[in-house]
C-alpha cells in the first residue's frame, strides 16, 4: 500500500491523514458503490453517469494504490474487470454509515 | 442554505449528495479543527501551513454557503472573524469520529 508522505500528515489531525486517501471528488461515492457488491468498470461508469471513464479510471487507481479497493483481472476476450472493497476498504463501511446519516438530516432540512 | 442541483443526486446514492457539500479539499480537516471550539482565521491558517489562505478562504466560503460552519465578524479594528460550526455542522461530528477511527486504523497497517 502506499505510504502517505509524513509532511502531510498534520499532527494533531488524524482526519487530515484519511482526506488525502479520499479526496478523490468520487472517491466515497465510488466506495458506497462497492460497499456490499462487486461490479465491473463499465457497471460503476453507468451507475456516476457525470463522470468520465478517464476520471473515473484514474480514481480507481488511487483507491486502488491506498489499499482500499482490489481490481480482479480475468484473462479473456474481451478482458474482464471487477473492482470490489478490500479488507481495509471493508473498514472505511462505518464512514459511508454516518455520511449516509448526516446526508439524509441534511436533505431534510435543506 | 445553498439548494443541491437536483441533477447531481444519483438516485440510489445518498452519499453523493453529501460528497458535494464536503468535497473541498481540506473541508473535512476545517470541520474537524472546528469540532468543538471557535478559531480565527489564523489560527485556522496555521494548523494548516501547507494551505494558501486564498484556498482556505474558498474552502470556509463554501461550508458557510452549505451551512455547516458560521462566520462571526466582530466590528472592530483590526477586524476580528471567528469560525464555528452550526448545528448542522455539529451534526457532521460522527462522520469525523468515524474518519478518525478508520484513519487510526489505516495508519496501524501501513
Amino acid at each position: 500500500m502506499q505510504k502517505i508522505e509524513e509532511n502531510e500528515i498534520f499532527v494533531d489531525c488524524p482526519v487530515a491523514s484519511v482526506q488525502k486517501i479520499v479526496r478523490g471528488k468520487w472517491s466515497m461515492v465510488i466506495l458506497s458503490f462497492l460497499r456490499n457488491q462487486t461490479l465491473r468498470f463499465g457497471e460503476l461508469s453507468r451507475k456516476m453517469p457525470m463522470v468520465t471513464q478517464a476520471n473515473l479510471t484514474k480514481e480507481l487507481r488511487m483507491l486502488e494504490s491506498h489499499g482500499l479497493i482490489h481490481r480482479e483481472v480475468y484473462p479473456q476476450v474481451p478482458p474482464k474487470v471487477e473492482y470490489s472493497l478490500t479488507e481495509m476498504g471493508s473498514k472505511f463501511i462505518p464512514v459511508l454509515d454516518a455520511l449516509e446519516k448526516f446526508a439524509y438530516t441534511y436533505e431534510l432540512e435543506n
